[in-house]
């Protein structure tokens, strides 16, 4: 069979089954999540004996250390993977839901009814454990799912597909709505991103040049999600102790995430009392400072070492313990960096003004815009959503976090007893 | 200049613009439409000469009498054009709501804010009402729009676009919230369409080809409408004054429309009582009757003229006084028809069944899904939308009918009080 064959066949099947997740009911979704976090649990050791082929592979390969790490499945993660299946059971079924129901002057009662997607195409890297959280959310949101992982992964994913179609067996629900590609052919993804019939979304989670690439070949709608340039804006009237802690929060709480800021702005107003402190804190921590030439004239006056910022650290995200700092004279030259800079992810403010922080909230063109917070907390688990499929850099659709409401959709239903149009 | 540098202007002030237009207030966004109208009203000798000047070239370059028509604009048509931008100031403002604000254990307060989309594009063909239309929608929703009109209208559209720039400017928006494209080089859509900077998403208006073209070489975000093929399903406890009703008005209401049926679909077992009554109506209003095999049976039998179905016709859009009818054994049947040929536009039940009706609501997988309605209710205006820019067939984003909420997104705003991640 040839791989676009192959591609077809999945996307067929797919398409057959996203109709009977449909119409799944809640129990049966949740049960089969049960039934899945079983079969895994039942079957470590092969999953570990299959991740030990991967790994081995990897190694033979010369994988890096850090795609390595990412490959493994240690018991802990494949704990985590039992675990995040439980989580999302508990999660409320977002399909179904019926809002907006109202009466319309011609008589027809119009509202709008949550439904899923359809099939949902995941495109991934090396992680094994993407498998089961992608499945496990698009399961519960009533979609099929065709999941596409990393090569170096294969044999780990095949292994977890296993359980993963014994669970939908089990409850009763058909086994082909979660499909992994099973080929590491390369020209599976082309497939999968343009089979506009029999796929409704893809959504790549990887590096940027992975989403860069799909995005421009897709013709399939994209959740995409690209940089996070985030900001934290430290204003004149803030209270220096909340911006300190957020600063140090938001940029050292954990370097290699999206949500960690990468830009500190900071009023010209409070650079004196402000920055050396937090700097000689960053600094402390191992955190490379590079800044406009206001902040390398304070900073080396401080005997705090920093190097000048380029033009295109303002564009950077380092995903490293790396910060660029720039001083503005007030927050509409806050906002327009951040608004021309930034990623449209996530920007604080710190602030005790009422009327800046309305300004901030309103002008800032970001999926995330926080008061006195720190940038951290744009995430799925921490805005309650469960779990997340990604964070879509992306205007229309979901912004932001992505859980299972942004796997869904709605359909508008009118209610009538015999009505027509005059 | 070249088009890619003119392109490339309007792009850049028009992201600047919509920077402006995202924190207008409601009143300066009214006072904008009610001044356009008024400028309009001022200026109709000067549009009713443009726009003959474009029909006199039409008629010289031989277009079709249908062209012609959608080209001219009437004293009534104007009239339209100032209605429509009374009726859109009338409409609630969508930008800045805030819903779901609630704490989370963290102890941050998470919410959700309306936000406009940003920059819209809007790629049109031969009615320069749309001008308008588009303009009032885009600044209504706080979004900065680039209009593209078909070639064939470029004098009336500069003549609109002078009063839409001067209703703007005595508002004190910026002029540039509202640019019309100029040139008519054809190399000026392949822009927009790929300036991901400075546009966010490409609402394409016109038929199919031109869809298809846009969406193969987008690289922003599209939000299209394809095909309306819409069924209307009789089921066997149908009331069946109430389906004949309804058929009649969902095909001959108007032929020319997106929500027309195009297919009848009829439970068998009804189908000796009711197809005959319908058929003899829909012929007697001139409707050619395309049949399945056991259709062509039954009506041949009333002497009812009658031809064979091809198995392209259920996969055909008429939008012309044609109807192609298929009896079915069951609602299953006729979901699965819906579901494989149709376009996941708008599909209605007749029946006075509650298990069927919830089961047709859950399992058709369209933008609508009616019961005991004509499918000719699926409209911007009696959705009460008061506008739409179009109908979206895709799946993410809005569905359906889109309005001045499907030219916004939401974004996350997150309250702290300090508040920094474990």
């Amino acid at each position: 069979m040839t791989v676009q064959d192959y591609m077809l066949t999945l996307g067929k099947q797919a398409r057959a089954a996203s109709r009977q997740m449909a119409s799944a009911d809640t129990g049966k979704k949740n049960a089969a999540l049960l039934a899945i976090a079983d079969a895994i649990n039942s079957a470590r050791d092969t999953i570990a004996a299959e991740n030990a082929r991967d790994m081995e592979a990897g190694r033979a390969n010369g994988l890096d250390a850090a795609l390595l790490d990412r490959l493994e499945l240690t018991p802990e993660r494949i704990d985590g993977m039992i675990e995040g299946l439980n989580q999302v059971a508990a999660l409320p079924d977002p399909c179904g839901e019926i809002t907006d129901l109202k009466y319309r002057p011609s008589g027809i009662q119009l509202g709008k009814k949550r439904t899923p997607l359809g099939v949902v195409g995941i495109i991934y890297e090396s992680r094994p454990n993407v498998t089961v959280d992608a499945a496990s959310l698009c399961l519960k949101s009533g979609n099929a799912a065709i999941l596409r992982g990393g090569s170096e992964a294969i044999h780990s994913n095949k292994a977890v597909a296993v359980c993963i179609a014994a669970g939908l067996k089990a409850a009763g629900l058909p086994e082909t709505a979660v499909q992994v590609v099973e080929t590491t052919d390369r020209a599976a993804v082309g497939e999968l991103i343009t089979m506009t019939k029999y796929v409704d979304v893809v959504v790549p989670r990887g590096g940027k040049s992975l989403i860069e690439r799909i995005s421009a070949d897709a013709r399939v709608s994209v959740i995409k999600h690209l940089d996070g340039i985030c900001h934290v804006y430290v204003d004149k009237t803030a209270n220096l102790d909340k911006a300190f802690n957020i600063v140090i929060n938001s940029k050292t709480h954990r370097y290699g995430v999206c949500n960690a800021m990468e830009t500190m702005l900071v009023d010209e107003a409070i650079a004196a009392d402000f920055l050396p402190r937090a700097a000689k804190e960053f600094a402390a921590r191992g955190v490379e400072l590079r800044g406009c030439e206001k902040t390398v004239a304070l900073l080396t006056a401080s005997d705090i070492p920093v190097v000048a910022a380029l033009e295109e650290d303002w564009d950077t995200e380092y995903l490293a313990p790396i910060l660029s700092i720039k001083l503005v004279a007030n927050m509409d030259e806050a906002i327009e960096h951040i608004n021309n800079h930034g990623s449209h992810h996530t920007d604080a403010l710190v602030s005790e003004n009422y009327t800046l922080a309305r300004k901030f909230l309103t002008e800032v063109d970001s999926s995330s815009v926080m008061i006195n917070a720190s940038t951290r907390f744009a995430d799925g688990f921490e805005y309650g959503l469960g779990a997340e499929i990604g964070i879509s850099t992306d205007k229309i659709h979901a912004r932001g976090p992505v859980g299972l409401e942004g796997l869904t959709s709605q359909k508008w239903i009118v209610f009538g007893d015999g009505h027509i149009r005059n």
